[in-house]
C-alpha cells in the first residue's frame, strides 16, 4: 500500500523543524493556519507561526529533533484529520536527551490545485482538554 | 463569551442521535463526510453514515443518549478541529445505564454559504492509534 501523501509532508515538515529550516517549514502551512504553541496559546497565520517556531527552537536550546510514530489519516470533504504519534527528542544540560511522546492531531486541507496544506496543527491532541 | 456556533451544531446533532432522528442528523454532515464507526471501520458519504447510525442504534438497543463535556475549537483555513468530551449513556439488560466517556475529534468545514458542516467524525480521538 502506498503511504498517504500527507505522511511525506509531515515527515518533511518534521525534518525542517529538526534542521531549524523554518522558511521551508512555512510552505507546509496555509496562510490562515492555526498552531497550538502550548495549551491555551495559539498562533494564527504564518507570521505568528514562524515567530512561535523560533521561540520553540530557543526553548529547546536549538536541539529539538522530531520524528513520527504510528499514524492514521481520515479524509472527508477535501480535508484530512491526521492522528499521529509525535516523538520529540530534546537535549538536557547534562548532555542527555529527553524523549516526549505526544498523540498529535493535525488538520490538512486539499486546495483546488491539489496541494495539501496544514490548517490546524495541534500536537497536544485530546490532552488539550485537561491542560488548559 | 458567546459559544462557538459549532457547539450548538454538535448539541443539536447529539440530540438527534439520542432521538434517533437520523434524517435531521444527516443535515449536519457534508455529502462526502467520513464517520469512524469503530476503529478500523469508516463510513464514507451520507448513505453509509445513515446506515451506520441505524446499526449503532440497534447495537445500543435504541437507548443511546449522547451528551457533551468539555470542548475546544481550533479554527484554521475555513476548517475547525473540535476536541471534546462525549458522554454515551446506554441501557443494560438489567435496567442500569452504562456511561462511556470518549475524547472525540471532529473536523468541520465552513462552506462558501457560511454554513459549518461536519467532514470528519472520529469519536475515538487519539485512541484510534491503539485500537486498530
Amino acid at each position: 500500500m502506498t503511504a498517504h501523501p500527507i505522511k511525506h509532508l509531515i515527515e518533511a515538515a518534521d525534518r525542517a523543524i529538526s534542521a531549524q529550516d523554518f522558511e521551508t517549514l512555512m510552505a507546509f502551512y496555509a496562510d490562515d493556519a492555526t498552531l497550538v504553541v502550548r495549551p491555551g496559546l495559539n498562533a494564527h497565520g504564518k507570521d505568528q507561526i514562524l515567530q512561535a517556531f523560533h521561540r520553540i527552537a530557543e526553548h529547546f536550546k536549538h536541539g529539538l529533533d522530531v520524528t513520527q510514530g504510528e499514524m492514521q489519516v481520515l479524509e472527508g470533504g477535501d480535508t484530512a484529520l491526521v492522528i499521529m504519534e509525535t516523538l520529540l527528542h530534546s537535549p538536557e544540560a547534562d548532555g542527555s536527551t529527553t524523549e516526549t511522546r505526544r498523540r498529535a492531531t493535525y488538520v490538512f486541507r486539499k486546495y483546488p490545485d491539489g496541494q495539501w496544506l496544514c490548517v490546524v496543527d495541534n500536537s497536544y491532541g485530546t490532552d488539550l482538554l485537561t491542560q488548559v
